[in-house]
């Protein structure tokens, strides 16, 4: 097909999928002649999961670069995972701050508490510590008395979903695998706040 | 005190600090002369808190600048909330598509079982069915099987997050609250994600 059916076979604007394929984040089509390329069904598949994860995931375009060669080259799933588990933030400088120093001390205890196993360095630590650090320059030192609760949820969604792929190591399971962990955090967030609206709307009677 | 010491004081490089200024997102410092402007401690935490929601929270400035119009005109507690649950997601145009129809009957589904009071047309419910439609377009049907504990975890947290400031009025709690909104999804999603870490090391024995 040439690129004006795959668009529409995508639903991407042109542009967008020309932007991806210049990337290298799809494989280039089969040239015909200097101004006729074709596409075929694999396009339209790797397109679809190019979108999944930059513009439904938020993933940046090298992020996603790096999680798609880790798929490409059939990593193992427990090495695909941690690539996600890596590439979902954006890494934040660690402060010199005392207000950095207590906040990343309550996620060592916080870890250590749950007996989680963890790189205190890789980026959800630091972007914990951040948004944590955060909070207690702003004097909103009450948040401590939720995070536990946000501890509980985030372990029960990621066990559930390691637990939904672990075991099965085929192709199509690692690829759910990634989709899955690009896409959980959207999902659980928008879960997340829906409930906020009602839980919201039953506080204040509304 | 000058721009540099509001700099180093907020650790927000100089052209950050001119750019929310210019935007409007903190107030105007005090012009003393052509080419000298001095700001205050309101600055200080001003900043934070703009950064608080763009840098860490990830809010558009288009989003902090409406979430801050709520804030600084004192709207109650409620409304403020509604404008947060409204401004953490970037909506999505609602695809015509059959997938993205089923996608939508499933939160609909999904919502009324819980008896969940939502406004399906909300930005969090429109980024849901997206997800959702994005994995099924992908052939990944089995992510089903964790919704419900994805959206057990949302329901927690919200609940903890709501009745952490319900039936406090005060400026500072209605601040907490927009803080802790914004900041939530990112806490609890490095939360997952080291989580994550933990759970697959622990399925793989590494």
């Amino acid at each position: 097909m040439r690129i004006a059916e795959l668009s529409r076979r995508t639903g991407m604007p042109m542009p967008t999928i020309k932007y991806y394929l210049r990337e290298g984040l799809a494989h280039p089509g089969e040239r015909l002649s200097v101004n006729q390329t074709s596409y075929d069904e694999t396009h339209v598949r790797r397109l679809t999961l190019v979108r999944a994860l930059i513009e439904v995931g938020g993933l940046s375009i090298a992020a996603a670069r790096e999680v798609l060669r880790s798929l490409d080259s059939r990593e193992a799933l427990f090495t695909v995972l941690a690539t996600m588990q890596n590439h979902l933030v954006t890494p934040v400088e660690q402060s010199a701050e005392t207000v950095a120093d207590k906040a990343r001390d309550r996620v060592r205890t916080l870890v250590a508490g749950r007996g989680w196993h963890v790189d205190l360095d890789s980026p959800p630590a630091t972007v914990l510590v951040d948004a944590l650090a955060t909070l207690d320059r702003l004097g909103h030192h009450d948040y401590a008395t939720i995070l536990d609760t946000l501890a509980d949820a985030g372990q029960r969604v990621a066990e559930a979903e390691v637990g939904a792929v672990v075991g099965r190591e085929d192709q199509d399971v690692v690829e759910a695998a990634v989709v899955g962990t690009a896409l959980g955090g959207v999902v659980l967030n928008s879960l997340r706040l829906l409930a906020h609206q009602h839980a919201s709307a039953t506080a204040f009677g509304a």
